[in-house]
């Protein structure tokens, strides 16, 4: 199996996405093409005596973390859209990128396109739970703003079949996101997906998801539309930074206080390291007619191998091929 | 002034709510009416020596917490119906509950119905936020799940002037909930909402707010539909649960984790507190016709006692007659 690396992509690039796809070739047995700026990419690959191991692809341009989506329509060059191009020429099983999760929807769109049955394709983002190491699938997480229910119902397809077998759940428990847990709640389009979803044989439906239950841990995938989903992600974000805000101010606060903060900063800093929501974001492009993985923008080498590592799970465990054969038996 | 407060609303009902309004006349100098089961209620006023201290008007009814708004139909002679109509009647000034949002709106549109110039009226609700001590005041909470873009102005309107005038913020930011922070982005009504509230010169508006902006603090008021606030507003609470659940897990670990969670016990206990974003809760019913104040169901004394006062600054700064002439303007 080969994997596309957008080597320029993140906070970290290209130092630890090298560093990560080397992890990734020795842990998982893939074969890896980093695409990037060729000298930048090959100093890194030196310094790890890993010259002759991976194939480089030179790319001039970059898309930086802060740009429209619509920026990979100038820049044909970037490293995000030759990623993606690898894909498309059947050079590579599956692209991984780190960063900017909408340019890379809108590069892969352009150079990979939908798959078929597909009418929309979405962002997946994957949320911490309050069950240790069980996470939760998220989508649609900002590519569709305005969904008809048809679209909500490929969604849930998608997130079930991406949540069985990339991210390994035996029989993952689908939610509709709505304002009250009964059929019948929602707007007009939530309440007509649900009817559409409970109707899918192919999908593992459990019933509307409340706001509160996102995070419980009692859903393995959680279908909205794209507002929703991406104004919900950025509010996590937002809620993390106020709980941290809140341990800062009270935790020192009096003599026992400051005691107890300086004997447990290891403890303190594990707490930071959980809480900080942003850090669990990255995605998986749902719907696009080629596996493309995409790391958080502050992915060290680990977070890079564990995008690889979900790239080749949903390549081994065909998810294209499923979603093809179920979403084209409505 | 008058005050109707339904007496057996919330989870401390109706020891807590009748305390709390001994402390809102002695300290704010209003007239109170609790509305509830006579008897209990009296027996709690001779606890307190308060007896001859306000008028109990009977109410054999109670919507509980956990009924359909729509039950109210049915219970003519809840307590929560009959303070409404206390309202409704002119024999109180304003309605204070505790507990069931919902039910509330409807036993007030039921009574009281809808202000002049509101097509919709929504339900507000109170954030934390960044900043100790600030609160946003989002809405609609949940009261209209499908929106036009015209509803969403009257929410900004209406949030305004609540914020100004019942909550004291001098200089109130009003921002719209979207995706991003450019003018143009977001759904078609959303979009659309943006061109109204931006035109209208009663509104101060700051521009969009995105999900990562909702708690920092710098905007008082944000607009959104009932359904994403419904979503939001339940999702905090969640992501609460997971922060408190966190700190569990980490905060003992290991031997000095230990000692220091046992030196720095009145600290977590404060930060629990603050962190249980649920119980922030409750809401103002904007858009009706008469003053009401949710506070919410896990309110003691205190709780009540700060609804009463919201109301009674609501009155006395005439934020209604304010919304008659503001939204009529257009």
């Amino acid at each position: 199996m080969r994997i596309a690396v957008d080597a320029m992509g993140g906070d970290y690039a290209p130092q630890e996405i090298v560093a990560g796809a080397l992890l990734a070739r020795a842990q998982l047995g893939v074969e890896i093409v980093l695409v990037g700026d060729a000298q930048a990419v090959a100093r890194e690959l030196r310094k790890l005596n890993a010259a002759q191991l991976v194939e480089i692809i030179d790319a001039p341009e970059q898309v930086r973390m802060d740009e429209e989506p619509t920026a990979v329509r100038r820049k044909r060059k970037s490293s995000i859209v030759i990623t993606m191009d690898l894909v498309k020429q059947g050079k590579a099983d599956a692209a991984v990128a780190a960063g900017n999760t909408g340019a890379a929807m809108a590069a892969a769109l352009l150079q990979i396109g939908r798959l078929g049955g597909i009418d929309r394709p979405a962002i997946g983002a994957l949320l911490p739970t309050l069950k240790l190491g069980k996470r939760v699938l998220l989508l649609d997480a900002g590519a569709n703003t305005d969904c008809r229910a048809r679209f909500l119902e490929q969604f849930a397809l998608m997130g079930a079949l991406y949540s069985r077998y990339a991210l390994g759940v035996e029989r993952p428990q689908v939610g509709l996101l709505n304002i009250g847990e009964e059929r019948g709640k929602g707007n007009e389009t939530v309440a007509e997906a649900y009817e559409l979803i409970h109707k899918n044989p192919n999908i593992p439906f459990a019933g509307n998801c409340e706001g509160r239950d996102v995070m419980t841990g009692q859903f393995d995938v959680v279908v909205c539309d794209g507002f929703v989903g991406n104004i919900l992600l950025k509010f996590a974000e937002g809620v993390g930074l106020v709980a941290l805000q809140i341990l800062k101010e009270e935790l020192p606060r009096g003599f026992t206080g400051k005691i107890g903060t300086a004997v447990m900063q290891d403890n303190l800093r594990q707490v930071k390291q959980r809480m900080d929501y942003a850090a669990y974001g990255g995605g998986l492009l749902l719907g696009i007619n080629g596996v493309c993985i995409i790391a958080h923008g502050s992915s060290k080498a680990e977070g890079i191998l564990s995008a690889i590592r979900l790239a080749k799970e949903a390549v081994d465990n065909r998810v294209l091929e499923r979603i093809l054969q179920q979403s084209g038996s409505n």
